[in-house]
């Protein structure tokens, strides 16, 4: 069975389909010096498991992997334009990198490689993200291998624990929190907006 | 002088003005038991100073107050999805109460009040955030006076200490780091996105 807020947040995906940026969230992590970080992610869908686990994708060579071995609690912030509802999506971050032992992980990993566009795998073949700017010509990548993921390629996962969603259309608005419980059921509650 | 990010920040928020959902931002802070919190915020335009302070609202009964006076710092997401380019804006947060001592800040809070609408001014005289939901009629509020502030609207700033600007658009993307440095002026270095 799935989670209570897996229906609404559909709803909300199918609904701004138009927009591409409806695929875009913000996924918050606290840096090892315990401050807050922040940036865009694209949604590459969920792994159909009972915790409907987000799947996002990184580069190992990343600002957000040391984040993570810091600290994996995670906020994810998702805003839809159109509908004008917001999902904030609590939980914690799992790294699937090319070491990975799990082997539906690892499979889910490559599958995530695969159905990646090839602008979007030669990403990973680009220089040193941060690092002062390489030339053009290091940014021109010959086309990858979509069976072979290249090693900094990581499926990053992040599963719920607390959902918030909340509805600005409408008077008043209408704002609902769903917790994972610690046998495994999910609670929800409507509350003030 | 402006400091040099906000040149591109402002000809963003221009180009983009067309989507009403462009002055909206997610604010990531940590909560006191030092995990992420991220929500959807809106832009109140800029303190005009030299830091180019950015100026947000929030309720005093809003629990991201609780995370700031844990700890400050805080990092905006800003994506602007016309133009396709990310501010991700790292510095200081600082609240203005209404027992604000310092007049000049206690004057941009009472003008950020007058310049909301009825609709915003009136989120201040609803029911608590986020305790369990209250009957419909309790949400009914009268017009609120425009030169009188509710005593739980806080005006939030954010006083910018680094800010990293990726242009998604053109190949390779770019992107731009400016930080603020110990003799208080800017620095700023193209790096790789």
């Amino acid at each position: 069975m799935l989670p209570p807020w897996r229906s609404p947040l559909s709803s909300a995906i199918h609904h701004n389909r138009s927009k591409p940026h409806s695929r875009y969230f913000q996924l918050a992590t606290v840096n090892p010096q315990g401050n807050p970080a922040n940036r865009t992610v694209v949604f590459r869908g969920f792994l159909e498991d009972k915790c409907s686990t987000i799947k996002i994708i990184t580069d190992a060579r990343s600002s957000k992997i040391e984040d993570i071995a810091h600290k994996s609690k995670s906020e994810i912030c998702w805003y839809f334009t159109k509908t004008r509802e917001q999902f904030r999506i609590n939980g914690s971050l799992r790294l699937v990198t090319f070491v990975e032992a799990d082997l539906e992980l690892q499979k889910a990993r490559k599958i995530t490689w695969h159905n990646l566009s090839d602008s979007a795998r030669s990403q990973f073949a680009w220089p040193d993200p941060a690092c002062p700017v390489a030339d053009e010509s290091a940014f021109e990548v010959e086309l990858l291998d979509p069976n072979l993921p290249l090693d900094n390629f990581c499926l990053l996962l992040l599963i719920p624990h607390q959902v918030d969603h909340l509805q600005l259309k409408g008077n008043p608005q209408q704002r609902c929190i769903y917790r994972l419980e610690k046998n495994c059921s999910w609670s929800s509650e409507r509350v003030n907006p």
